[in-house]
């Protein structure tokens, strides 16, 4: 057996990025963080230090700054689309490019004066591969909590199963999303979009009965895919953060549900694809399995 | 000359709250980090390992989580002031107790339903050393940018001064604000100081035409001072974010205060009091600096 | 199109597990960070919330506490092993059982005493599916410079490339490694293997003059199989911690190679994997590549 | 009461400085973070803007470069104060500069070719106000465990008092250490210092038969004065990185002081100054207090 070259990779990392819109009374802001993966035939660098295939990282860079000028940054998913495209149809050694962009909110104060807005981000990943395009767009850092709503029993218990069952906990969690777009186009109505998936995640969490992280995983996503046409799949990634009820016997207190302490760690992580496939029959609407009166 | 123990002191740091009121319809939540230090006759425990005067941390942290149920969490100054007093009273050898509590907010999305606001912190450092009581009260992670309305000219020019005058800056912060209340007590209305400090930073911030973060800063604490009697001293930490403007010039293209680099580090770091003085002649009003067309 | 549950999967993620063996004289020191993610036939939680089939993530962590009590913790492959299997052979629905680890080195001072040793972090991913058993070590947190013998020229010059040519810099990355084993088993001698992966990388990348970052990657994995016959497969992410000389001019002082500033962001990152194939022709050793005076 | 501006500073934070000496056949690696801090008559650029007397930042960071290249960059109290003395002198209105600098370890590898060392940061803080000078050395990040040698009991039991007492824990802190020294001045035996007092923190932190984590800490300082006759005050805070024992039973297990799980909050912090005082009658030294048979 010999050794050879696998699959490689390379680009620019967190490029931070703030473009200001001063052409409009009231200035637009927009501060994204942007990383770039370029792929193709890479072997030279590899084996001999022969770069005359390689674009720098550094102008990788360059390009990212100077086509937030040229074009503007409206909307991630658009920004990501021109830059990978770029990538690919002007260097011949590269076939696929890969654009991630993470956009930080921020709230308007005046018609110069913002505040970070740090509830989320919006995220979005835009590959392209000759002819393929690829977009998914996505949020981080959306942290929810549904304080009753949530049970947790009829698992599994083996030797190592000390967990008592509840009736009533409190459910939270920091949701991680991404959902892919069927037929991607520079100009969609990405912002619409994201408005649309964000809305459908969080009413399905709220409105969720939840018998398990799981279940408000798939109701989740199934509202995504329920609500909104354009997009073909969801994965969500759900860390449970944990609440634990504090023990107040030895102080001679009761505590209903009321004092707990947050912790950081350990935590589950439920991680699920949510996704469209040929029609036999549907899956019932996941809403439906929750109890009538158990719906907020 | 022989070896003494110094100053010292201990507690317990970070300990995570999490409240629930569910005995009405809509569940109230409140999220605090809290800690606890204590100082007082200590000198045994360090010298010889004699515990007999040493409250455990742990006991420590019981009592927060005894406490919120038994008082609830309503303003953390409250929480804070009955911590802080219960430990001075209840320990002889301690004649100082200080709980620093941090209050993450949340947002309401249903009646049993909330997700984290993460743009801000709400944060109360409570002291009682026997009969006396200081409440500082503060807010960190409010980050806030002005896209233009800031200037930076006419400093010293040293050797190594390189900087480019400016008559036009992005000016970037992220706010660490502290105030102390005169006369502070049980019950009064912090929540309204609170929202009335936090309006008159922000708004001195936002109104201000800057000519070096440093006059930004004085006009936040004045504003704070000259709005809020019952607010004694302010403390402000303006870390300057700096967003430099890219040079696209290689790349055919200006850059007219459009396309910035956000930098993480090094960055600035400006540092001030604002407080109250015997009456002499007042300081003028520091937004009268700015020239009338400079304001937003 | 209906909407169906896709790949999903389920675990407990950073249980710190920290044990002492105390019957030997010189107590024995191993500090863990351990998840667990499970896979099968979950889909009746994700849509009902039957959980009959949910092991829950509170017992996955108890079997991590107990099999450490159990069989001890010696090397972090064979404690994965042992956890991956049981979840695999003890319940029914469960198909694949993956478990990571992290081992985070100390340093002895005493029988009884230790000094965390932050250089870097052992790793190990243990999947068990059905029969199947792939074991990859790894490690992350190896932060290494070469000072000089290290130039990057003849790259592609875009329109958005300003980077200038340079014959001497300094290279300095953080190196996350993985490789994957042939035939893993029980009690084989990881250690060893994870000492001479270890050397086989640093030497490396101390040894290879480097005209890209991607040759020293490749000289890095290229040495791992050459010497190490029981691994199939190395994986490398290389970040380029750039250091970029500072123009000293202004102060009428030059810089030849001496004074850097250390970025944190934007960084190139370089990812390649370095595997076997049928034995044709070798391809030639990396090291060959470098002139001869420009090793170390 | 008027308004009026009280204490004021403002400086350059986190300069990363990376000086690498190549007139060495074998290169020596410094890698620093330094911050700046200015004060004194700045009341003009905090009232009306008026930036006369402003040093930018910017320049402090130049100033940081230029004198690594100028003077090198071997010890850095003496790096620290060339820069604090050259600030107040040179500046008319500054009447006191602090300097902050952490030094990041590495580790050689090569003649040109280093690992990072992650174990410890070494830390000092220069300060000088007109003619006083005051040098504090430091370090933090020095993780420390006993396996034994380590109780707790004997303390006060109040209502909200559930800890059991133990006569064999598992003792853990990270050091974070700072001493001022006697008569500074510049080229004195810094690394000689330096190296004593971390010997000295590390020997009592082994040695010393704990009965609380504060007797460990002032048998630290107490070592530090102790051995260190340059030092005139030492100060410690220790965050109690508490190991807590799982209980295992439920499992049919025991659990004889072996597994634990490591937490990361809350934790208690033990925070001390230990000092030189007039002679009357010395402190006992506090080694003295264990038990024979209790030491390491």
């Amino acid at each position: 057996m010999r050794i050879v070259l696998g699959a490689n990779q390379y680009g620019k990392a967190e490029v931070r990025l703030v473009r200001v819109d001063r052409t409009v009374p009231r200035h637009d802001l927009r501060d994204l963080t942007v990383g770039v993966t370029l792929a193709g035939d890479l072997t030279d660098t590899h084996l001999t230090g022969d770069n005359s295939r390689v674009l720098p990282t550094d102008s990788q860079k360059n390009t990212v700054y100077a086509f937030a000028r040229r074009y503007g940054v409206d909307q991630v998913e658009d920004f990501g689309l021109r830059l990978a495209r770029h990538f690919v149809d002007s260097q011949p050694a590269i076939t696929r490019a890969r654009v991630t962009l993470a956009e930080h909110g921020w709230r308007r104060l005046g018609p110069h004066s913002f505040a970070r807005d740090g509830a989320q981000t919006r995220t979005a990943t835009v590959t392209v591969s000759g002819a393929e395009t690829v977009v998914e767009s996505g949020l981080t850092g959306l942290v929810l909590l549904n304080s009753t709503g949530s049970e947790f029993a009829g698992y599994v218990r083996d030797p190592y199963t000390t967990l008592p069952e509840t009736d009533d906990r409190v459910l939270a969690t920091e949701v991680e999303a991404s959902w892919r777009y069927d037929a991607p186009s520079l100009g969609r109505d990405w912002a619409g979009s994201y408005a649309g998936v964000r809305s459908a995640l969080v009413g399905a969490f709220v409105e969720t009965y939840s018998r398990s992280l799981q279940q408000t995983l798939y109701a989740m996503g199934h509202r995504v895919l329920d609500t909104r046409p354009e997009v073909a799949e969801v994965r969500l990634a759900l860390p449970n953060r944990h609440h634990l009820l504090v023990d107040l016997t030895p102080f001679g207190l009761d505590n209903p549900g009321e004092v707990f302490v947050a912790t950081d760690r350990p935590y589950g992580l439920i991680e699920g694809t949510v996704t469209r496939a040929p029609a036999e029959k549907s899956d019932p609407p996941p809403d439906a399995a929750g109890p009538a009166d158990g719906e907020d």
